[in-house]
C-alpha cells in the first residue's frame, strides 16, 4: 500500500509518498510561494539522487496545480517512483485543529469538511490551506480515499480539569474556549515510540517535549494525553522562536494600551515579534547557541530561560502525574541540542533523573535513542519524531477498515 | 517598642498595635468605607474583650480622620491600650508595589514617597490607598518613623530568567514589563518560619503556598525567592477567586473581539469577573467546598481545577530548585482545607511527601504545624501568615538602625 502524506500551508504543500510495506518514503518534497510568481518546486528520491528536482521554478496559481505538478513529478520517468496515480491507495491530510470535534484521524467525508471549515476560527492560518488541499486531492484523484489527522486529536483524552480555563464559564460554552493543544501527532509518535523502548508496560507516564520553532510538551498517561501546554491556539506554554509563550495575560491590555495596538495587533506581537525574535533580534535556536558560545549576555538569557521554564513544564507535569517514567525530547531543538537536555535534566537529578553526558553529545543531526544512564530512575530519549509517518499510518488503518 | 502597622485600601484602613517586647498585639481594627456616609469603626484589644467597638458609625471622609479616630480609640480610657500617641515608636505600612526599586523595606523619605507615586501604574487600586496612608500618618504623628514595607520587595532576589518574559525586550526597557510577584510579606513570614522548623539549615529549598482569596505560590531558596506564580500584576498564576490565573494570552484578544471590549474592560473580566466566581457564580471557598460535597459537578470542577494547578505548580519549582525540601500551606484556603493538601500532598508521594491523614485534618481555622510524616523526605507545614507582625519586624529593625 503507497499512502500520499500532504501538509497544506496558506502558500506552500508538503509531500511525502511512504510504502507502508516497510514505511519507507519513496519520495518527498514541497511547493513553495504557491500563488505568487516565483513558486517552486522540490522533489527529492531518497533512494535515487539522480532524480532530484531543486527549487524548479513552476507555475502553481493554486493549489490544485500543486497537487498536479506533484502527482506529475511522482510519476514521470525522469523522476518518479511510481508508474501511475492509481498506485496511491490513499492520501492522508494533516489538518491543524480539530477542536473537540475529532478524537481521532478521520476519513473525509462532506461532514468533515464542513467542521474543518466551523474549525478556521481557531486555526486561521492553517485550517483554510489544509482544506485547501484536502479539495484539492479529491478533485484530482476522485476515487482515491483521503484521511484527515488533527493536530488537536491526540490531545482529546484530556480530563476536564486540565483543559478548562478559570474564566466566565460561558466563555467555554458559547465560544468553545478550552484547552486544545498541538503537535499532537508528533507527540504520539514519540509518546508510542518510547513506550515500546521501555518495554509495551501496562502502564506508564511520559513527559514528551516538542521542542521546534513551536514548543509544546505534553504530559502522556499509559499512552494518552493527560495535559498539554498549549492551549485554545498554540501561543500558550513555553516561549518559542516568534511566541511568547505564557505570560502574565494583564499584560495584554496594558500593552495595547501604551502601545496603542488593536487586539489583533496585539496577537501579532505575541505571535510573531516576540519568543527568542522579540528578546535577541533572531529566532534560529542555532544562531543563539552560537551567540551564546561568543559570549552575548541576551543569547545566554534566552538559553536560561528556556531551560529554566522547559525544567518547570516537565516537573509540572511529572507532579500532575504523579510520577515520571520516561521523559522524551524531539524536535529540531529537542533532537539537536545537547546542552538543553543537559542542563534540564541536572535539575531533575532528585527526581531520579541520570543522563550519560557523552552519550547525549552524540545525539544531534540524526542519531536517537537513550541518553539516560542504566541507574536512572526515569529513562530518558531523544526520539526524531515524524508527524508524516504517524499521518500514513493512521491513514492505513482507516482505508484498510474501509 | 510599640509600632502601628497600617494596611490602607482604596475606602479601608486596617490597623495593629504590635508591642515588640513580645510581638503580642495590644489592639486592632478596621475603618470601612472611609469617604462614604456610612463609614464604620471596628476596634479589638485582644486582652480585654469589654475594650470592643463593633462597627460603630463613625464619620470618616477621609484617610487622615480614619487615623485620627484610631488614634483616639488606642489612646482613650474605654477603649484604648497606650496612655498617649508618644507612645507608639513607628508605623510601618504595607505598599503593595515597589517594582524593581525597592529590594526591601525602607524608612519613608521624600524621594521613597515619589517612588511609591511612579508605582501607581502597577498597583492602580492599592498604590494610591497605600500612600494615603503613609501622608495621614506623617501628618498626624509628624516625628514619628514611617517604613515601607513593599509586597513586592521578597521577590527581587529572582534572577533575570525567571522573571523575564519572551515578549519585545524594549517592553522591559521602555515600560519595566516584567515579573514582580506579590504576596511577598506572607512568602517570607512562613518561609521563615519553615527554615526554623527544618532547624535552621544552611541550605534549603522550600514552596510556599499562600491560597486565599488570592493565591500565588513561591520558590524559596535558602531564604530568598527565586520564583514566583504572580507576575507583573497579581494576575498571573493559578486561578483564584476572581482572577482567571494564567491562560493562553491568545484568548484575550479573542475574547475582546467576540464580546467587543475594551483592553480595561477585559482586564475587569480577568480580575474581577473570572476564577471560581466565573465557573460557578461565587468566590468563596467555603460555598464552593460545601456544594461540592452535595455533589455539584461545578463545584467538583473547581476543586479538581484547583487541586491539578496548585499540584503543577509545587512540582515545577521543586524541579527549578533542583529539589524539595519543605512544602507550606497558608492562607485562608491554604490554612484551612485540609482535602485540597491532601490532594495534592497524594500526587507528590514520588517526590518522597508522605503527609499524615489525621494530623492533616486537624489543621483548621487555627491550629499550625507539620503535618507530614516522620519518615516523609519532603516535610509538609501548615502555617498561618502573619504579614502585619512581619512589617511590625522590619519597622523596628529599620528604626532601631536609626
Amino acid at each position: 500500500m503507497k499512502i500520499l502524506v500532504i501538509n497544506a500551508g496558506s502558500s506552500s504543500l508538503k509531500y511525502q509518498l511512504v510504502d507502508m510495506e516497510n514505511e519507507s518514503v519513496l519520495a518527498k518534497g514541497i511547493c513553495e510561494q504557491i500563488g505568487n510568481d516565483n513558486s517552486t518546486f522540490t522533489h527529492k528520491v531518497p533512494a535515487d539522487e539522480s532524480k532530484l528536482i531543486k527549487a524548479k521554478a513552476v507555475a502553481m496559481p493554486d493549489h490544485a496545480t500543486a497537487i498536479q505538478v506533484v502527482i506529475e513529478a511522482l510519476t514521470s520517468e525522469a523522476n518518479g517512483v511510481i508508474a501511475s496515480m492509481s498506485e496511491i491507495d490513499a492520501v492522508g491530510h494533516r489538518v491543524v485543529h480539530g477542536a473537540d470535534k475529532f478524537k481521532g484521524s478521520v476519513l473525509v467525508t462532506q461532514e468533515v469538511e464542513a467542521i474543518i471549515e466551523e474549525c478556521f476560527e481557531w486555526g486561521p492560518l492553517h485550517n483554510p490551506a489544509n482544506l485547501t488541499g484536502i479539495r484539492a486531492c479529491k478533485q484530482i484523484m476522485k476515487d482515491v480515499p483521503q484521511v484527515a489527522v488533527f493536530d488537536t486529536g491526540f490531545h482529546q483524552t484530556m480530563p476536564d480539569y486540565a483543559y478548562m480555563y478559570a474564566l466566565p464559564y460561558e466563555y467555554y460554552e458559547n465560544y468553545g474556549i478550552r484547552r486544545y493543544g498541538f503537535h499532537g501527532t508528533s507527540h504520539r509518535f514519540v509518546s508510542a515510540k518510547a513506550i515500546d523502548l521501555l518495554g509495551n508496560p501496562e502502564h506508564s507516564k511520559i513527559v514528551t517535549c516538542h521542542l521546534g520553532n513551536g514548543s509544546s510538551i505534553s504530559a502522556v498517561v499509559d499512552g494518552k494525553c493527560y495535559d498539554t501546554t498549549m492551549g485554545v491556539t498554540p501561543l500558550e506554554g513555553i516561549m518559542m522562536g516568534t511566541r511568547c509563550g505564557s505570560i502574565d495575560p494583564a499584560i495584554v491590555p496594558i500593552i495595547m494600551k501604551k502601545e496603542n495596538l488593536t487586539a489583533d495587533q496585539m496577537d501579532t506581537v505575541m505571535n510573531k515579534k516576540s519568543g527568542m525574535l522579540g528578546l535577541c533580534g533572531t529566532s534560529d535556536n542555532r544562531e543563539i547557541e552560537s551567540r551564546a558560545k561568543q559570549g552575548d549576555e541576551r543569547a545566554k538569557l534566552i538559553e536560561s530561560m528556556f531551560c529554566h521554564q522547559l525544567t518547570k513544564y516537565i516537573g509540572s507535569f511529572a507532579a500532575a502525574m504523579g510520577g515520571l517514567d520516561a521523559i522524551v525530547f524531539t524536535g529540531g531543538i529537542g533532537e539537536n541540542n545537547p546542552q538543553y537536555r543537559d542542563r534540564v535534566c541536572d535539575n531533575l537529578k532528585f527526581m531520579g533523573v541520570e543522563i550519560d553526558y557523552a552519550v547525549n553529545d552524540t545525539m544531534k543531526r540524526g542519531p536517537e535513542g537513550e541518553i539516560s544512564t542504566p541507574n536512572s530512575k526515569v529513562k530518558v530519549y531523544v526520539i526524531c519524531t515524524d508527524e508524516e509517518l504517524m499521518i500514513a499510518r493512521d491513514t492505513k488503518e482507516i482505508v484498510t477498515a474501509l
